[in-house]
């Protein structure tokens, strides 16, 4: 650092721990970190039975066939899979997106379809896209973080709407459309969970679909469908997907990181051909492309392996971890707590006793060695305090109910200190 | 679609070509399609020669022993290489990467570095957290499409700095720099390609270096040095990193896509912490995390495999290849064209006889079957018309000659359709 620039920075010796803080973009200032992020690096010790992150049991994968099956691709395909492809993404993927979105009943031709780096930069480039800073976006409450997060950097203000056990609530949707109409405003779209939903683990129900999907159709408000659990329900065949009703209302996400494997980072988008455009040209300016090996290494698995008999597995494996998880709930947790029931999917979504705040029982929780996410996390509005995440797809069974047991104490302890200090 | 809809469209039928039309952000509005596009699908075909996209030739690669390698990672790794990471990227790739840059005379600590999905991904997220609508960023005349694109994605204002044979001219920056001040203007950051220029195949000389530093120092301006090429010289060792001088003052990006394979999209940015936090908040937001799959193969690329022989490799074969285009050039061109002689890299700059519009020709050269990118793109400000960027890295060498043969002969006629028509 020259005397010269030393001399253009403040006299306050706070101000040159970080020389750029008067530079940075306006929506730079939203970035800080979360203040549980530091607890989550410690949850991911072994002792600590982890209900907190939302990661996949990829163990069960066949290992050794994938490594059988990538060696094999590198060296015969190597030249295409280790080289730069199109921002649209690898057209014979694509492809095969279309045959599984057909699955949930979504008829789309592979030139609808957008490769993107994990659903998340679906996400971003929709953002991207559609918003400008202080435009509102309804999604339910409560939200999946990662969408508040890309939402809240394009500095857009999320309106919650209300969900029951059957998702969505069609009237407090269109109660949100008739405030923001009042007050001369237009939510840029409608970002939906429906399936097995994140955090909440309910599921939209079919009867629910077709009006969701006609007042928004009445209101010209877009749909982005965010669909990364619908094919690992527990006890039924996949449901329709609100695309498959409205192809021209609807963009609709899914991936393969809880189907095949997180970490390829291979989702994509479905849409409308003007915003699909848009969307290749956003993916191009923000990856240029998304990365051969991954999308080949997707598309060889699925032309070679028995995907489907692995989801089948997945499926069997993740009921498992959801039984466990909600025949130890009744057993274990102290009254005054109450949770959803989800069919399918990673998650439970655990309502505490009165005045227990899950972000300031964390620590403790973590103490006691488990993990979970606290519900403010979900919700763009600070409500959800009472809340917390339980994610059963990672530990074992056993593993899981201990999990609960000492969740279970750490609850019971908030109660009974605060019966008695108030 | 229902009726109710309908009726919220306009009357002109053309408005309904796009419903979501007026609902695009501002920053969207910017995002069109280049015009050269359709033409680049059609210079892909095997009987154009082309020196249009800078393509690395992975062909080079050892194929079956990176099959064999991959194939051994998933098997024995596949729970880690399948499964998500952090978003600043997997720590032993992290300290790979500080190997390869002290290659280059850059200290720097493996928590430094953030891994982004190829270079690309790196500009995006800087523009991302510098770049307000209108803000201004520095950059080379001409400067990298694809940053070019990012800014812009941004809604930044770009404002070209003039080079020579030397590189980026420390004068010209430093009017650049007054001119801003005199309007009341500060940049937020210098973007440079110091070594072997995409597209301009010049490099910054050694003894500018410290100049423009000190340039920068003195005004405080961040300095952005984008460095894919940095291995890839044909005459010497590695010069010295600006960012090995500066490490508060630079941002250092670098890549595996010219040195290994472009299709595991993995690059790097090292970053002063402030900086390095936001990148990896904003990275989080627009990927989540990156490819673990892509991450760990490069990282075991570089644990296993001789890749400092692979880097002679490559630096052989492009030296073979620009020697090609260098004595094809004054062969077969007509006069007044003229051109760069790259030390290193990918790309010839060529300036073709007055009057000759690159854009304008192109079509007349792939039906002539020779590809090239018209130099229009590497400006922001619409200069660059008598410009063509070549690139020598993929096609063998006969080829090249057989491509600048067939633009010789295009450029001929040019020439001469404008002596006889005026």
């Amino acid at each position: 650092m020259t005397d010269a620039f030393r001399g253009s920075q403040s006299g306050n010796p706070q101000s040159r721990i970080d020389r750029y803080v008067d530079q940075y973009a306006a929506r730079a200032k939203g970035m800080v970190a979360s203040e549980i992020r530091a607890l989550f690096a410690v949850a991911a010790r072994p002792e600590i039975v982890s209900l907190a992150g939302g990661t996949p049991y990829v163990a069960a994968l066949p290992l050794s066939d994938i490594g059988a099956m990538v060696g094999d691709l590198i060296a015969t395909q190597g030249t295409q899979a280790l080289q730069y492809c199109t921002a649209q993404g690898d057209a014979g993927l694509r492809e095969r997106i279309c045959e599984i979105m057909a699955l949930e009943s979504i008829q789309a031709h592979p030139d609808d379809v957008v490769v993107t780096v994990g659903s998340q930069q679906a996400l971003d480039l929709l953002a991207r896209i559609f918003i400008d800073p202080g435009d509102v976006i309804l999604a339910e409450a409560p939200s999946y973080v990662g969408a508040l997060g890309a939402f809240a950097a394009y500095q857009a203000e999320v309106m919650h709407v209300a969900m029951d056990d059957d998702g969505l609530i069609p009237s407090a949707l269109s109660s949100a459309l008739a405030r923001l109409a009042a007050s001369g405003r237009r939510a840029k779209f409608l970002y939906t969970v429906p399936n097995f939903h994140n955090p909440a683990g309910v599921t939209l129900a079919a009867s629910r679909r077709q009006e969701i999907l006609e007042i928004c159709q009445r209101a010209g408000l877009l749909v982005v469908e965010d669909n990364p659990y619908g094919l690992l329900g527990f006890d039924s065949e996949p449901m329709r997907a609100l695309r498959a009703d409205d192809p021209e209302g609807v963009v609709y996400l899914g991936t393969f990181s809880k189907t095949f494997a997180s970490g390829v980072r291979v989702g994509w988008a479905v849409a409308p051909p003007a915003i699909r455009d848009k969307l290749i040209l956003a993916a191009e300016s923000a990856v240029l492309c998304h990365s051969s090996f991954a999308q080949l290494t997707v598309r060889q698995y699925l032309a070679t392996q028995p995907w489907r008999e692995q989801i089948k597995e997945f499926r069997e494996l993740y009921r498992e971890r959801r039984d466990a998880t909600l025949s130890a709930l009744p057993t274990l947790m102290p009254s005054g707590c109450s949770w959803t029931r989800p069919a399918g999917g990673f998650y439970v979504w655990l309502q505490l006793p009165d005045g227990v705040d899950a972000k300031a029982m964390l620590p403790r929780a973590i103490s006691a060695r488990v993990a979970y996410v606290p519900g403010t996390g979900f919700y763009a509005d600070g409500s959800g305090t009472q809340f917390a995440r339980l994610c059963y797809a990672f530990p074992i069974p056993e593993r899981i109910r201990e999990g609960v047991r000492r969740l279970a104490s750490v609850v019971e302890e908030e109660v009974s200190l605060r019966a008695d200090f108030g």
